[in-house]
């Protein structure tokens, strides 16, 4: 097979296709994400059966187990994909909005149109839903995608693809709106993030390695996840019943996710009241605490945090904790350690809340509240395709509204310009 | 000189320059623009002095009539500098606007706040009134300045560094906040593009092999403007004398800008009324035109039009003519022949209007209006750094927004997520 070839010519059909959904309207493209459950809900046994045999060459390669569970296709998450279907049904259009009209002193009228980017590659691996998520968010923000999923899930994404193409056709939308690629050759993950006149946004989902190495060989723009280093501060000014049920909230609700809080910050002056209680806490839950000097004057049985520990993401039940001397020292802790993803102040001081907001450089920045809040849903989106580190384009969770763009649109009546 | 070791330190004083810029307020910014404003008013020998050895230098390396007057700097445009920085002092300043702001179930308050994007790397050509629109824009918007102008200019643009240093030294602002690269060699451009640890975005002005050869190199964001292929379309529902007034003005207003008409699109029905009334307009001001077969044989003395005219930027008195069957063929060839920058229908029809304002895939859409009115300052902006024909982040006109990006904000009370 010649992947060159092959890529290109699903770049050159997205490209047609793109132009045809994003003229189409919400009805239409809503008919079609219900004909995609529809089709899923028929194929269930085929669905199951394909995943199967990922599942057992996965187990025959040797995949471990926490890879293996992210790629078993079980009723209830097929349920939860038909679900998610709905959902995005349910969501509104951004294509097409108009904002922001207004007349001008010339007599022409200016305001801007949502309309879509165009064709969206996105690269994630093992977990198939991903498949179903990445196609109906592409498919309702009226663009068209290359979906390339993990060599491991190629069994399950075929099936799922198979299904994307019958209610794309009950729809009478062109089959090429959304193409699943049938290669695991890897070559073709460098086809899709270089080939600019095919497509216009890259999207890779998965682990910090795989994504440096594609925004380091793409030519095409990449929406991008990298890391979470989320940080709590306990300020002074903090209410401490609010500074220890959102401390152990940020890092113990789930642990490997990309908005749990991986470094404490607490001001020298309430060190001494706020450790103790914290330690007993994080200690019930099995938290392993890494603490600076000062942490473990307070807190004896705790590790050396070194110099590595406040820029890592440790997706686990472990946690630095670093003393600070007042807020302008946490501020530059975060921003200078940080992964600029979310990043918390606990504190009643006004003034403070309102320079922390300010100053700190993250996609998130809260006043006291739990970093877990980090996320498309809790923000009212409906949906995400990503939570980006970028501050180009688009910031923090993406959501329909990130895979569009924005057009001027000019109303006349003649007008010229003098 | 070492430009790589030059340039990383360039990279890093901006870097750490951003910070403080960053969270300047509008006063002090304001007090940097009005004290470069000072200094360049306090300067005006000096700066006339430093462009006329550009000028000499230029006219002994022959450079041509257009480019020498470009470089030229006149009391005049020395004028139109200070009424650009005054111009910017009055803008809003976009930086820490929050809007959206909502509660959302659970009891948390959900937001966006608007910031600087960090470090703007600016390349451009020889006019040196651009160093002090850049850097007003840059530093209004909250952003450090990496500029780099022509070599032919570079004795006129340290004149402009010292006055801007001089500005940001009164105002207190570390005088890394602009910094305008001192060496007119080339590989400083090569760095500037690839230092993504100390640069967030590039934006190149300049001819479209310039911008090309920089895109394509870099590993940093670019905010690119390419050409202006501009269409008018004249529709069969069109009203005869705004299609003319607007054909006319789209074309002639100014010959050399992006956002000149360069094809102009006549439906079939009106021809035989239309191209006789504005080839004699045409003619009345020397403007060549080129038409396809149907074009031709409405009007005599016209040369033909080949498939390379149509996807032909000429800035000059030449316009290429296309009689199309109705809108749907207008539509498909601007959307193919275009540079998706800007295009109009001149129509009556209200659901065409609609259609084409919908379906054409440009940065600025019209109806009834000349495309000459595709400009920063004719929608509002104020001022513009440049015009995006790119769809990500920034679309069309370029102004202070389009330099900031839009972080998350989140209002809690002590919320914890269930």
């Amino acid at each position: 097979m010649d992947i060159k070839a092959y890529m290109q010519q699903v770049g050159v059909q997205a490209r047609a296709a793109s132009a045809a959904i994003a003229r189409a309207d919400s009805g239409l493209k809503n008919k079609a994400l219900s004909a995609i459950a529809d089709a899923i809900q028929g194929s269930r046994d085929s669905l199951i059966l394909a995943n199967q045999k990922d599942m057992q060459r996965g187990a025959e390669n040797g995949l471990d187990a926490a890879l293996l569970d992210r790629l078993e296709l079980t009723p209830a998450r097929i349920d939860a994909m038909l679900e998610g279907l709905h959902q995005v049904i349910a969501l509104a259009d951004p294509v097409g909005g108009m904002t922001d009209l207004e007349y001008r002193p010339s007599g022409i009228q200016v305001g801007k149109m949502r309309v879509p980017l165009g064709v969206i590659g996105i690269i994630y691996e093992s977990r198939p839903n991903v498949t179903i998520e990445a196609a109906s968010l592409c498919l309702k923000s009226g663009n068209a995608a290359i979906l390339r999923g993990g060599s491991e899930a190629i069994e399950s994404n075929q099936a799922l693809a198979q299904c994307i193409r019958t209610g794309l056709e009950v729809a009478g939308l062109s089959e090429h709106t959304v193409q699943v690629i049938t290669t695991t050759d890897r070559q073709a993950v460098g086809e899709l993030i270089t080939m600019s006149d095919y497509v216009d946004v890259v999207i890779p989902r998965g682990g910090k390695s795989l994504i440096e190495r594609i925004s380091k060989d793409a030519k095409v723009t990449v929406i991008k996840h990298l890391d979470g280093i989320c940080h709590v501060y306990i300020d002074d000014d903090a209410d401490m019943s609010k500074a220890v049920n959102v401390a152990i909230n940020s890092k113990t609700h789930r642990y490997g996710t990309c908005n749990t809080m991986e470094t404490l910050l607490v001001a020298q002056s309430v060190a001494d009241k706020a450790l103790p209680q914290l330690a007993r806490a994080y200690g019930e839950l099995n938290v392993e605490l890494r603490g600076c000097a000062a942490t473990k004057a307070i807190l004896a049985d705790v590790e050396d945090a070194s110099e590595e520990d406040w820029s890592t993401e440790y997706l686990a039940p472990v946690l630095a904790i670093k003393v600070v001397a007042d807020m302008n020292e946490a501020i530059g802790h975060i921003n200078r350690y940080g992964s600029h993803h979310t990043d918390s102040i606990i504190t009643e001081n006004y003034t403070k809340a309102r320079n922390f907001l300010r100053q700190v450089d993250s996609s998130s920045v809260m006043v006291n509240a739990s970093t877990r809040f980090a996320d498309g849903f809790e923000y009212g989106l409906g949906a995400e395709i990503g939570i980006s580190t970028d501050k180009i384009h688009a910031r923090g969770p993406v959501g329909l509204d990130g895979l569009t763009s924005q057009k001027w649109v000019v109303l006349g009546d003649g007008h010229i310009r003098h």
